[in-house]
C-alpha cells in the first residue's frame, strides 16, 4: 500500500515529492537514470516524506524548506536500502530486482553514492541552521548503524540493548527527523518540535519491529521477498534474540547455520524460521512494538488540538496492525 | 612524499587537520576506528587540505570555516577512494592492504559511507551559504564520474572529451574546489576566487594525468600498486587512448583482454602495459599536462603579489615533475 494515497490532506505536496524525486533521478546520464528509475519505480510506501509534511501541518503553512526536506529524506533512505541490498545480496526488495541483482554491485555502491550525494546537494539549500544539526547528526547515526548491522551478522550472542540500539540508528531516527524537520521547518515552537520528535521515534522503533516480525510471519507474496530473509541473511531480529532465550532447539539451529550458512540444511533453518513465526516470539515482540506504540500516541496527546493529530493517530494504529 | 611536511607556512595548520581526521575516526565504535584509522595510517599527499589552506592566505587570516573545509575535502576524497577500491579488487594502495582486502567489501562500502556522513556533517557546521554551493555541486558531479568510470570500464572505443570529463568529474573538480573554497572561506574577492579556482582546477587536471602516466612509467615500489592497474582494471586512460590511435598491435591487445580479462594471456597484457609506457604516447600525454599546468600558471599570475604564489609555483612544477 502506499500511505501516501490514503492521506487527501496532503496529497497536493506528496504528488510534488514524487514529481520531484523523478526529475532529480532521471536528468542524468543514462546509467544512473536507468537504476534511480527502476527504485523509483519498485515503490515503498513513502513514510519519510508523509511525516514531514504531516508534521509541517501543525506550524505555518506553505514554507519552502518543507518539500526539500521530505524529499532528501526519501533519498537517504532510499540510498541505504540500495547499500543494504548489496550486503545483503538481495536479489528482490518490494517484488522487483534489485540494482545489484539487475546490474551489479559496484552500479549499486554508486548509484546508493549518487543518490546520496543528490540529497546532500538539496540539503545545501536549506537555510535554517537547526535543520542541518538534525539531519547531519541522523546520517552519522544511520552509517554507524548500517556498520553496527554488518559487524553484528552471523553473531548469536547479542542482547536487547544492541538489537534497539541498531534499530535506533538504522531507522527511527530518520523517521524521528522527519517529523521534527517538518516541525522545525514550519516554524512549530519548541514543546511541538520536541514532541514530534518523539512520536516520529517511537513510531519509528514500532515501525521496525514490526518489519522484523513480519519476516517472519507474512508471505513471500505479501513481503516482495523470501520470508525469514533477516534470518537467513545473518541478521538476528527481535523475534529470533526473543526465541532463542528459551527455544534450545531454534537456537542450537541457528547456531549451525550461522557457523556456515552455505553448508547448512536449508531445509531446517526453514523449519527453525516457521517455529519462531508460529511461537511465543511473536507475541512478545508485538508487546514491544505495542509499548513503543503507546509511547507515540502520549506523545501525540501532548500536542495541541489540531486535525492532523486524528491523521497521525490513524496512522500509528494502521502500522501498529499492518500485514505487511 | 608528504607534500605537506615541505609546506612550513602551513604546517600548524596542517597539523591541526591531521590530527581532528584523526579525531573523527576514532572517537567510533571498533571496527569503523579500525578501517578508518588503517586509512589514516596508510597515508596520502593531502594535497587538498594543502590547496585550501595555501589557499586561504590570499585572504583574511584565522578565518573559522578553513580548517574544517580542509578537512571535509579529504575525508571526501579518502571516501572516494575506499568505493573505488571495491570496484577495482584493490588489494594494496600506497603499499598498503586496502580496506576491501584487509576485511571485505561490505566494509569498504559502509566505511565510505560513514567517512562521507562525516564530511557532510562537519560541513553543516560552516556559516556561508557559497561553500555548501560548491560543495554540493562537486560531490553530485563527483558521484557521476564514479559512475561514469565504472561504465566506461572495459570499453575500448573511447575519446579524448570523454576521458577530460571523467577525471574533471573525479579529480580536477575536487581540487579546484580545495582552492575556491580556502579562497572563499577566507573572504577573498571574486576575482582571487575566480582565479585560484582556476588554478586548482587546471592542476587537477594534469595532477590526474600524470596520475595515469605514472600508472605506465612508475615502479610497483614508487606507485604503492602493480604497474598498469588502470589498464589491468579496464580503466582506459590518456596514454592508453593515444597509443592505440597508433599502435595496431596494442590495440588488439587490449581489444582482446577486456573481452575477456579473466581468460586473457597475462604476460601480453603485461607487455602491451610496457610498449605504452617507452611510446610516444607518453610524451604527448606530458604535453596534454603541460599545457594544464601552463594554464595553472597562468591563472596564478593573475593573482596579487603575494608570498604564496611563489608556493603555489612550486607545487605546480613539482607536481609537473614528480616521479610517483
Amino acid at each position: 500500500m502506499k500511505l501516501a494515497a490514503t492521506l487527501s490532506s496532503i496529497k497536493p505536496e506528496m504528488d510534488q515529492v514524487e514529481r520531484k524525486i523523478k526529475e532529480i533521478t532521471s536528468a542524468e546520464p543514462s546509467m544512473i537514470s536507468h537504476t534511480s528509475s527502476h527504485l523509483l519505480e519498485a515503490g515503498g510506501k513513502r513514510i519519510r516524506p508523509v511525516f514531514v509534511l504531516l508534521a509541517s501541518k501543525f506550524g505555518a503553512p506553505m514554507q519552502k524548506n518543507v518539500i526539500e526536506v521530505a524529499i532528501a529524506l526519501e533519498l537517504i533512505h532510499m540510498a541505504s536500502l540500495v547499500h543494504d541490498d548489496v550486503i545483503d545480496r538481495a536479489t528482490i526488495r518490494r517484488g522487483k530486482p534489485t540494482v545489484n541483482d539487475l546490474w551489479d554491485n559496484g552500479t549499486a555502491m554508486f548509484t546508493g553514492d549518487f543518490i546520496f550525494a543528490r540529497a546532500v546537494e538539496l540539503l545545501q539549500n536549506l537555510d535554517e541552521p537547526r535543520l542541518h544539526l538534525v539531519l547531519s547528526h541522523t546520517i552519522h547515526q544511520l552509517t554507524l548503524g548500517e556498520i553496527e548491522q554488518l559487524k553484528d551478522r552471523y553473531m548469536i550472542g547479542q542482547n536487547l540493548f544492541r538489537y534497539f540500539r541498531r534499530i535506533k540508528r538504522k531507522t527511527a531516527l530518520l523517521i524521528a527527523s522527519s517529523t521534527e524537520l517538518g516541525a522545525i521547518s514550519s516554524q512549530c515552537n519548541d514543546e511541538e518540535i520536541k514532541q514530534l520528535k518523539r512520536f516520529g521515534y517511537y513510531i519509528g522503533m514500532a515501525y521496525q519491529i514490526i518489519d522484523d516480525i513480519l519476516d517472519f510471519t507474512a508471505s513471500e507474496k505479501e513481503l516482495g521477498k523470501p520470508v525469514g530473509s533477516d534470518l537467513l541473511n545473518g541478521h538476528l531480529t527481535l523475534p529470533t534474540i526473543l526465541a532463542i532465550q528459551k527455544d534450545e532447539a531454534s537456537l542450537s539451529s541457528i547456531e549451525a547455520y550461522f557457523k556456515d550458512p552455505t553448508a547448512y540444511n536449508r531445509e531446517q533453518i526453514i523449519q527453525t524460521i516457521q517455529d519462531i513465526g508460529s511461537s511465543s516470539a511473536i507475541d512478545e515482540a508485538y508487546a514491544w512494538s505495542d509499548a513503543y506504540l503507546d509511547r507515540a500516541l502520549i506523545a501525540l496527546e501532548k500536542l495541541p488540538s489540531h486535525p492532523i493529530k486524528k491523521t497521525l493517530r490513524k496512522i500509528a494504529i494502521y502500522l501498529g496492525k499492518r500485514k505487511y
